[in-house]
This record gives structure tokens, sequence and C-alpha cells, in this order.
């Protein structure tokens, strides 16, 4: 795209979401192994840094204070609360990085994605879903590292997630790792596509 | 996909309009040869059959009255008419194509897929651009086969239809043929991964 005007092209915000033992860090990472110039949003939280993890790389770390701050003021898109921390996916990152025309991958949790399309409504859903439900029961099970009655709490709690894919843009059943991940590229590709994603275009076209 | 219930993935019609001289032709023809199981929607016409052409592949060769009665029966999503015959898209081979799951490309003008949209509500529609309408002229100018004063003609017809690119679904801008092919590919790929596309997909995956 040689005209200047194409150059305008922002990037796009895309949410990648499903239930637990779907797959969906495993996806995220192969789609980034395919194409290393998408960026993954980098979340903030008020725990503290661990040896050799990075400010604004592994997370943005801030304090309690600083963290309620940023959510009065909008800045958090969505938060979540674990062993007492706080974790939130902060705004301003995110509008750089489009600005400047790069595409932002979100892994994100099923009520995280659904704040998100609230306080972000230009973000683009994916669902991911298993192939079966007893496929996902296989999966849980098979990594080995969970009790039998914490794998039926997961899997409960997969069954409620599952009923809000209908809420997606997308959704796709994880079955094969590359395929999934091709799917994420072409829907990428697609929505870089959509009518009235470069604005003026047609004028532009008419002037030239 | 191995399970049964994504066997029902019906296809999808594409219909790929753009005005005259940005490339519609060839684009159609490189995502062919790239996906050679998308189908090509065949028109029906009242003009005679030339020496080899034949019915049900080149076009469906129909009698006056008939393509009226086609025309009563709301079974010609669009038609035209050129050098005294009637053309048209019909919608029973469409359908038949698509229960079968095949994708199917239309190749066709912007007011032709201005009634298709109407007459065909699910269709996926994409405007072809060229990259400007200096290149689009230069263009037209290089097929040598056309008088100065009817370049202008069709310039003025481009001029206007360019402005209908925003009641398409996607615009793309035709600088490269391979690139505006492999884009076409992915918006079908996408297409087919869109929320609601598989009926009770939520249900079906709950249930096994």
């Amino acid at each position: 795209m040689s005209e200047s005007w194409v150059n305008q092209r922002r990037g796009l915000v895309i949410c990648v979401s499903g239930p637990s033992g779907v797959g969906k860090g495993t996806v995220i990472s192969r789609v980034q192994a395919l194409r290393p110039d998408l960026a993954l949003s980098v979340s903030v939280t008020t725990r503290d840094p661990r040896p050799g993890e990075r400010d604004g790389v592994d997370y943005y770390f801030r304090s309690a204070d600083e963290f309620r701050r940023m959510l009065d003021e909008g800045e958090i898109l969505e938060s979540d609360c674990y062993c007492g921390n706080s974790y939130g996916t902060p705004r301003t990152p995110l509008e750089m990085m489009i600005n400047r025309g790069t595409d932002v991958l979100m892994d994100i949790t099923v009520p995280g994605s659904l704040a998100v399309m609230q306080n972000y409504p230009s973000v683009i859903t994916v669902f991911l879903l298993p192939p079966s439900f007893s496929e996902l029961r296989r999966r849980l099970a098979g990594r080995g590292t969970e009790q039998p009655d914490m794998i039926e709490k997961r899997l409960q709690k997969a069954r409620e997630e599952i009923g809000k894919a209908c809420l997606f843009q997308y959704n796709l059943i994880n079955e094969d790792i590359d395929e999934t991940a091709r799917c994420i590229l072409s829907i990428i590709e697609a929505e870089h596509c959509r009518q009235g994603r470069l604005p003026d275009l047609e004028e532009a076209i008419l002037a030239h």
C-alpha cells in the first residue's frame, strides 16, 4: 500500500477469551509466533514484581492508591482481584499502540471481556470453544495439576462461560491450534478491510 | 473439524464488485486459483448459446418467457439488459451450493450488487477500490480498446459507483492482485467464524 492515506491505518484491539482449559494461552503464543509484529496487551497490577520482571514488559507495577486512581479515571478497561492483589487492563498503552498502527491482542477472562466490551466498544471479540464438553474435561484432567473436585468446579464455571459465547463477535472451535491461530489472523486481516475502517477513503481515492 | 455438528457448516455467498477497470475479474480468477473449491455463480441469460457454451456451466440459457416467469417468482436476485438480451443471477443454484457447504463468489456490477443486498440479505459484500482515481484512468486507458470519450464516460460512472462503496461490508484497495485475493480469502474464513453462523453451537458443545 504505497499511497499516503492508506498509511493512516490504525491498529485493532482483539480480545481472545474462552473457558479455562480451552487453550487460550497456547493459541495466542502461536498467533504471535506467526505474526511477531502483533503486540500483547500488558496488564497493570498492585502486586510486587518478582525477580527478573520488568515494569511495562511483564506488568505495569503500580501502588494500590495509583490503581484506585486509574480505576476512578476510567483508565482501567477491566479489573479483577486475585490473592489480595488487583490486576487490570490499562487504556493508554493500548491506544498508543493502535495509534502507531500496531494490532494488539488481549488474553482475557470471560468476565473481563464483557467489561472490555462495555468500556472499549471498538474491541474485536473472539471466543474460543472446546470441540466438546467432554474434550474440555479431558484437557483439564490431563493437566494433572488439580483435584477432581476442583476440576468439577472449573467445568461448572466453563459451562456458564460457554453460555456467553453468543456475546462475542467470533466463535472459534479450538480443535487444532494452528488452524485456530490462522483463523484469528484471518479475522484481523478481514476486520482491517471492514467498511469505514479508513476514514474518508472514498474521498481520498477520488481526489488523487 | 471431526465433530458431526460442525459439518453442518453452510456455504457463504460473497459478492465482489467495484467500478469498471478496477480488476474484478482478475482478482476473482486469482481467488479461484488459490481455492479451486470455491464456486462461481452462473448467470441466466435469454441470449442464444455461442458455439461451445454449455447450459449450466457458462450460463443457464432460458427463453424470454421463462426469464420473465423467474423474475415474477423472485427467482432472479438481480438482472440487467444488454444488447436486447436479459441477464440475471438465479437464486436456486446458489442455495443448492451453499446447502452443500460450498462458498460461492459472485462477480457482479455495482447496481447488481445493490439489488442482491435487497433480495439476498445474507450476502457478504466486497467492494474493490482503485488505489487512486488517476490509477483507474491509467488502467482504463491502458486497455487500449476504447476511445477517449468512452473512457471519460466510464470514469464518470466509476466516480458515482465509488460513492456506493460505503454500502458494502468490506472495502479493499486493489493495488496488488495477490494481496487482494488473499484478503478476500481471509474475509471468507473470518465470516465462517462469525457468531451465530453455526446454529445451536453452544448447546451442541455442552451436550457432547
